[in-house]
């Protein structure tokens, strides 16, 4: 399945906390950046996020803002 | 100031493209990747984006999706 | 590729309207329930998006509000 | 009061799961669909949600992601 | 209808100005504030949304960025 | 640096409610208006925020809906 969303990053989980119901999940998409994401624990469990596991970020660009 | 977005790319502009009311913006962030960014033609006008212009790609961890 | 997005609704699209750099789709995802969807041109483009294709509308759990 | 946002559907709550901030809403719009919300814990105390109230979800277009 | 969304502020619109798909509202929310809201002509039309109309400009706790 | 995002409303922090993972943050943005943000508990720790703190609220025009 492709993907409308504009922007997908490829990398390694560097980091995985589970809180009450909401997960974060750090992830190390190289060049020394990391993108931080924030899900529901149900999605993390679903996919059994684990450090070191390939996954990609995915992020629709209507949420994109822009800094000058 | 700080924000509390945890997701801040900074990069170089490399097309501005200003549709009727949207703009879409596309952000070289090194090491081959680009973020694209969908905002109002009024941002971009009160920004100045032109490309090559220095930038910060601004995303909210919970507007983050995990594939994998 | 499996998503964190807790909400994947499959279906068939009804219409595709572009705009100048904003596509409006329309997606039937049965019982006579549509999902309206807004994306970039390029998106659509890339995805060659037309009535009749069978499409997945894909919503992130923190993205959906509770009226009661 | 009629919304902006384009997508609205009527169900009724299957799950109500609380966290320390944060609330896991489930709700069946029928057909076999689930659309699963995540709000504050204040939201779900407030419009004191239970598992069998008639509800609806509702989610902006521009949080609506293809995949094909 | 009550909404789980934390953020509803009331106002005046000021403007309304149509893109090709995409549709900019101002909303004068008093004090000096003005809401910037981006929605689908198809939501404005439908909404018959005009300068002066009263509106509510809502917005999910989830898409507040803290700057300090 | 200057944000795309179009809505910035400046305030003090009345109340932060730490959760697992998850603070949600009140703002008094004057004339009576309170603004809700959910955030990563490790945004909150960052900017060190606590009642009485002059912050900003930034919010995107595509997260604005509009009721009428």
């Amino acid at each position: 399945m492709k993907l409308s969303a504009r922007n997908a990053f490829h990398g390694k989980i560097e980091q995985v906390h589970n809180g009450a119901t909401t997960t974060i999940v750090k992830v190390d998409i190289g060049n020394g950046l990391t993108v931080t994401s924030s899900i529901t624990n149900e999605s993390a469990d679903e996919l059994d996020l684990k450090p070191g596991d390939a996954v990609t970020a995915i992020i629709k660009s209507s949420d994109v803002i822009i800094g000058k």
